[in-house]
C-alpha cells in the first residue's frame, strides 16, 4: 500500500470528543478527518481537517461529507442509518461499520436478540410493551428485572431497576412502553473489551475493569483487579473467557471498524451487555497504554489498512474528568498542575465549552510498566480528587 | 492552574513537521495552536487550529499571530528575530525560547563563543573571514579542520573538511568567508539530549545516539549502543557526563522551552557541537518511547506550566523517511504495510507534497520495553528498506 499527500480522508458523522481523538490519531498516520456535527465548535473542530455544520441526517451535508470522504464512518450511536445508506449508495463511498450492525446496536431489544442468536451469552430477557408484559417478565425473570428503554439510552440514562408488580407501572412512566425487561445480573464486575475488525483480521485489546457510579462509567482498570477478589479463583481463566466471548462477538459483525463490547462478570461467567460500533471509553487507556491507540485501529480497519498491535504497554488506569457541578457553567477545570506533576499522567481535554452535571469533560491515563493497576488507580483517584469545575474552588484558588 | 475551552494559543513561526508535531501534542492539552508559514498547505496546516499564510518576516503577518496568541515561539532557525522582537514589544505577548538564544544558535561562530564562555566544552575553533585566517586556524588547531558557515547552514550543508593549507581557496569558495574553523573531533559517536526550560525548572530526556550518514541524520537509537564499543569502558559514566554537559547548556540558557543539544562523544570525554532552540529530530523518539514527549515538553515549558516526565517508557529507534529520490517528485511511499505489520513501529507522515532527494518526509519510531535497542535498530533497518519513494517501484507493486 501507499502513502501521499493528501492521504486519505474519513468522513466522520459526530465531532465530540471520540471525533476528536480520531483526529488526533489521524494526523501522524496522513490521513485527514472532515467531521459532520450540528453543534457550534464541537470538540473535534481544532484537531481536524474540516468540520461541516449541519445535523447528523441532513441529507444535502450527509451527501457533501460521503462526497469528499473515501470512507464513512460515525462516531456516536445516533447517527442515522437510513441516511447513510441513502448517501452511500448514491455516491458509492463505503461505509464502516456496516449499517446494520449500527440498527441493531440502536435498538436494545434488537441488540440482545442479535446477540442470542450469534451463540453470545446475554443475560435472559423479554420483549416488553406494557404493564402486563413486564409483570410477566419479572414472574419468568425473576424480580427484581432491570427495564430498558430499547432506544436512545446511554450512560445509565433510559435504565429503571423493577422490585417487583407494584413498581411496574411507575418504572414505564419513566422509560417508555417500548422496552426490554433483564434478568439482573449480580455481577461481580463489569468488564470491557474493544475489539477490531480489519479486513480480514480481527483484534482485541487486553480486557479491560470499567468501574461505574450512579450508572456512569467513571473509571478504567487494565488489568482487571481480578486477582485481589475472594470469589474468583482464575484470574487467568475469567481474562481468557471475557477475551473469547468478545472474539465471539467481533466474528459475528459484519464490515470494518472498532468496537467497544461490554460484559458483565460473575466468577468465571461472561455475559455480553451492550455493543457500540464506535471507540468507546473503556478503550480511552489504549492512547498511552497499548501500542496502537483504538483511534488508530479504527482508522487503519476502516481505510482497510494492516491493523496495529494491541499490546498493552503495562498497567494503565484512565479516569473520567466528569462535570462536578451542580448546573451547567463554562468548563473551567481548576487544580490541573496536579495532573500535569503526576510523571506517569497523560491529559486529555475535550474541549467543551460548558461543563454540566457528570458530563464527560476529558480523562486522565496513568500507564506504568512497573507498577501494578491497584497503586495506579490510587493515584488516578488523587489525581482526578485534585480537580474541580466548581466556581467556588476556582475563586478560592484565586484568591490564594 | 486551569483549563479553559478554549484554551490559550500558542503562535508558531513556522508550519512544518515539527509545527505539526506540535500540533499533534496541543490537541490533547486544549492548547490551540496558530501557525505562520509561507508554504502552500505546509505540513502542520492539517492538525492546527489555524495557519497564517505569510514570509516568517512579514511584519503585519507576524503581528497578527502576537496579537491572536498568548506567547510566541517558533520551530525554524530561520525564524528573524528581531521582527519577533518588534512584535513582541508591540503586542507584549512574550517570545519563548528568548530571541538572544535564537540569535547566537543561528550563527556557529557566536554560538561556539556563546558555550565556551558559559563553561561547555566544545571542539577548539577559530574565526575566519578568509584564506590567511583560515591557513593559521589549520596550523593552530592542526589540520585537517572542519571549515562551517556560520549562518544558514542545516544537514550538513554548509560544512567542508581542509586538508591542509592548500586546499583552503576552494573550501572557501563552497562555505563563504563568514565562517568558522573547527578541529575535527574523531569522535567514536554523536550524541544528543533534549532539554527543557520550564518555569523555574529544567529536565534532560534520556541520552540519544544519534547516527548521520552524508552529514544527514538517519536515525536516533536510545540507549546509546556504548556498551558494545570496545573503546569505551564505562557506558553509565558517558551517559551521565553527556547529561552533565547538556545540563550546563541548559542552566545557562534564559527563557524557556525545550532544545535539542548535539554532542561529540569520544571515550568519557562529550564535547557540544550544536544547539536548537526548538524540537529536534533527534527527540522525535519521545512521542512514543518518553512518558511526555518533546512537543508536549515545549507546549508546557513556553505555557509556563509544570513539565512532564522525561522517563523513556523503554527502548526506541527512530528511523528517518527520507527521500530516496534522484529529483523532485510527488510524494507517494510504497511498502507502507511493512511499517503498519511491524507491531513496535508507529508511523509518522509530515504530509509534504513533494519527495524530494534526502527531504525528510517522515519518520517511523519502533518502541520496546523488554527488547534492546540493537534488536530494535535491525528491525527499524529492515522496515524503512521495505518502503520508498521511488517511482519503479510504486509501478512494479502496481503491477504486481
Amino acid at each position: 500500500m501507499e502513502l501521499t499527500t493528501p492521504g486519505p480522508t474519513v468522513g466522520v458523522v459526530g465531532a465530540g470528543q471520540l471525533g476528536r481523538m480520531l483526529g488526533e490519531a489521524a494526523g501522524p498516520l496522513g490521513v485527514d478527518v472532515l467531521a459532520l456535527d450540528p453543534t457550534e465548535d464541537p470538540p473535534a473542530a481544532p484537531v481536524v481537517s474540516g468540520t461541516i455544520a449541519a445535523a447528523f441526517d441532513d441529507p444535502d451535508a450527509l451527501r457533501e461529507l460521503a462526497e469528499r470522504a473515501d470512507v464513512l464512518t460515525y462516531e456516536i450511536e445516533l447517527a442515522d442509518a437510513d441516511a447513510i445508506d441513502e448517501v452511500a449508495a448514491a455516491t458509492g463511498t463505503p461505509v464502516h461499520p456496516d449499517t446494520g450492525t449500527l440498527r441493531w446496536t440502536q435498538d436494545k431489544l434488537r441488540e440482545k436478540e442479535w446477540l442470542s442468536s450469534a451463540g453470545v451469552p446475554v443475560p435472559d430477557f423479554r420483549s416488553v410493551d406494557g404493564v402486563e408484559s413486564l409483570r410477566r417478565a419479572g414472574e419468568e425473570l425473576g424480580w427484581p428485572v432491570m427495564l430498558k428503554a430499547r432506544e436512545g439510552g446511554y450512560d445509565g440514562r433510559g435504565n429503571v431497576p423493577v422490585e417487583g408488580p407494584e413498581a411496574c407501572e411507575e418504572a414505564l412512566e419513566a422509560v417508555g412502553s417500548r422496552a426490554l425487561a433483564e434478568a439482573l445480573v449480580p455481577f461481580d464486575r463489569e468488564l470491557a473489551v474493544m475489539g477490531v475488525r480489519g479486513a480480514g483480521e480481527t483484534a482485541t485489546f487486553p480486557v479491560t475493569e470499567t468501574v461505574h457510579e450512579e450508572e456512569i462509567l467513571r473509571e478504567m482498570v487494565v488489568p482487571p483487579r481480578i486477582e485481589d477478589d475472594p470469589d474468583t479463583d482464575d484470574a487467568e481463566a475469567v481474562i481468557e473467557r471475557a477475551r473469547e466471548v468478545a472474539t465471539e462477538v467481533l466474528d459475528a459483525i459484519d464490515g470494518r471498524g472498532i468496537f467497544g463490547i461490554e460484559l458483565f462478570q460473575r466468577g468465571e461467567e461472561i455475559l455480553a451487555n451492550e455493543i457500540a460500533p464506535r471507540p468507546h471509553n473503556s478503550g480511552h487507556w489504549t492512547i498511552e497504554g497499548a501500542r496502537c491507540s483504538q483511534f488508530e485501529q479504527h482508522l487503519r480497519a476502516v481505510l482497510g489498512w494492516p491493523l496495529g498491535s494491541t499490546d498493552a504497554r503495562g498497567s494503565a488506569v484512565t479516569t473520567n474528568l466528569l462535570g462536578d457541578v451542580e448546573e451547567p457553567t463554562p468548563a473551567r477545570l481548576s487544580g490541573v498542575e496536579s495532573v500535569l506533576r503526576t510523571p506517569e499522567a497523560s491529559l486529555h481535554w475535550y474541549g467543551k465549552r460548558e461543563a454540566r452535571p457528570l458530563r464527560k469533560m476529558g480523562h486522565v491515563t496513568l500507564v506504568d510498566g512497573a507498577d501494578g493497576a491497584a497503586g495506579l488507580l490510587e493515584r488516578a483517584r488523587e489525581v482526578r480528587e485534585a480537580v474541580t469545575f466548581e466556581e467556588s474552588a476556582v475563586r478560592n484558588e484565586r484568591s490564594e
